[in-house]
């Protein structure tokens, strides 16, 4: 049987740990996995695009186990009641290739794609760093906060969304846990006083969400929004000015910041900040830029969290995904009660 | 709610159906599909390979409903006591992305490939074909007889498997469902008086289970098992000989037989001869081959029989693997009972 957390378990998961407390766990399982980053095998995503949306799958292995998520982003989907991204995922055993453990991934791909936020973030924001600006408060807002201040103890957040409302969400949702949220009428006064700043829109065009005379040498830029070809948040001169950190750069080069740039353009492998192969920042300063489209080994790491946190505990049940014949070579022994026709 | 077939309520639809009943009607599907071919995204499947076999993302999407399978391949699985191909799969909508059907899937490619073999041998094989010599009667070997009766009337089995009990096995299953099967000490018996051949065999290797001397004028080859880089069962002096037919050539070059032979080694795609754009059979003598490899469209096809005959029944089941926040925007309010630090 295959193990399984579905969505109001991942939600009772989240309330039992709290945000916080599974960002600094799951930081630990990504900083493991992307130390490890050259034993995975590594493909871009396997995206089908449509006019509505894009549906993709993500695999990926580190020879022991293999994950894959699926996962949807779907712009217009708000406007109508639904998601923008939902997603879900399976880790499987690779010695036999049987699928071991299925989880709902819409709130977990949140929680992932914070807590890698917060892992590189740690690594290149300026360490006195207070006061984070962000652009989009939809969705992920809410856990890029907490994973920042997990990591960083970053309590004060400068917020610009062009839908008031989302800003008025999050204010509700974060003042009650003790940040302080000023919501700003410009993104250009939401960035005014800000050490990092967060861009995470979710419309699906090469916008400038944030332009290059908004940007002050020191800050570190984290750009969540900007994940697939045709969508980014960043005015391309950002880019010359700045250290680019990607994740999985023949991905990023597709779907990040940097697909506006030429396809040569320097990046460095974050993996390799963590292991020592590369520097983080390097000056007070130095302009950085997380360039986060999402890859397959963070899902990898954060199932693999989710699944040994809720090991023998009531939040995992039991479905019934895998037939198992007595005897193997005997698939049809399972459905051979049928009428004799001789 | 996702809609969910788990592996009981698999075996208990094939049960109320009947093997030869779901045959006829997902042939239909398979036929409705693959002559709309044009309309699909198609790309070879996404395979990690370890040494232990392989594990595979099949996707495809008609613009309307997306579909992916997970399928495994462990040839060394059953000496185990595991299956040596378990999968499942998911249809989802293209409109807005939400996943909306998982089924097992190990049962259903058994009958998906067979049914494809039997869709493509009733217009290949020669009309008064009467007797199939098959060569490996593992967990897919009652289901392409099953197929082939459904289809064409085929009720005479001549078998080889080098495991003496998987050929017992078959005989167990088929005699009291009418057929005769000749269990036989070798492949040269099973074949000698065939109008079908069908080898379906596990080995990862390139094997020589049919050689040419073996393949006389005028038979159909059901070539199943030959399915992966590194996985051929037909000598390749065979394909000179004879007419191939292939599902999606860039994906039957890496996997199936015509991976032994040059790689513009001519080929008809077998929708083609569905849609009246390619001959099929052109002569009592020609010698005609499908090259199966299984392809992601045939899945779509099983996945929406499947999900179409057991909808509104108690066959299905709903599991919760999409977080459905009331306001789109608002994901953390599913976690927002998170006590007040502040």
């Amino acid at each position: 049987m295959t193990q399984f957390v579905d969505v109001p378990n991942m939600a009772r998961w989240i309330q039992r740990e709290g945000v916080e407390g599974i960002m600094r766990n799951m930081v630990k399982y990504l900083e493991n996995d992307f130390t490890r980053w050259e034993k995975f095998d590594k493909i871009p995503r396997v995206a089908s695009h449509t006019p509505f949306g894009v549906i993709e799958l993500m695999p990926t292995s580190d020879g022991e186990e293999y994950s894959f998520k699926y996962v949807n982003g779907h712009p217009f989907n708000p406007a109508r009641g639904y998601q923008t991204v939902t997603a879900f995922g399976v880790l499987a055993d690779v010695d036999n290739g049987y699928p071991t453990f299925l989880a709902e991934m819409t709130l977990l791909t949140a929680l992932r794609t914070a807590a890698t936020s917060a892992m590189v973030g740690k690594r290149l924001a300026r360490p006195d760093s207070e006061r984070m600006g962000m652009i989009g408060s939809g969705s992920q807002a809410e856990f890029q906060a907490l994973a920042f201040r997990a990591a960083m103890g970053i309590e004060d957040l400068d917020v610009y969304d062009v839908d008031p409302a989302a800003m008025d969400k999050l204010k509700r949702n974060l003042e009650p846990l003790g940040f302080r949220v000023t919501a700003m009428s410009s993104s250009d006064e939401a960035v005014a006083n800000a050490d990092i700043i967060t861009t995470c829109t979710a419309d699906k065009a090469q916008n400038t969400v944030l332009s290059d005379k908004q940007v002050k040498p020191g800050v570190h830029i984290n750009a969540v929004g900007g994940d697939c070809p045709g969508k980014t948040e960043l005015e391309a001169a950002i880019l010359y000015r700045s250290t680019v950190f990607v994740e999985f750069p023949e991905q990023t080069r597709i779907e990040g910041e940097i697909q506006q740039v030429e396809e040569d353009f320097p990046v460095v492998e974050f993996w390799k900040v963590l292991t020592d192969q590369a520097p983080g920042r390097t000056s007070e300063e130095e302009i950085t830029i997380f360039d986060s489209v999402g890859f397959a080994i963070a899902d990898f790491s954060a199932l693999r969290c989710l699944r040994d946190s809720t090991n023998g505990t009531e939040l995992q049940t039991y479905i019934d995904l895998v037939a198992e014949p007595e005897d193997p070579k005997d698939l049809f022994s399972l459905v051979n009660s049928l009428k004799p026709v001789g």
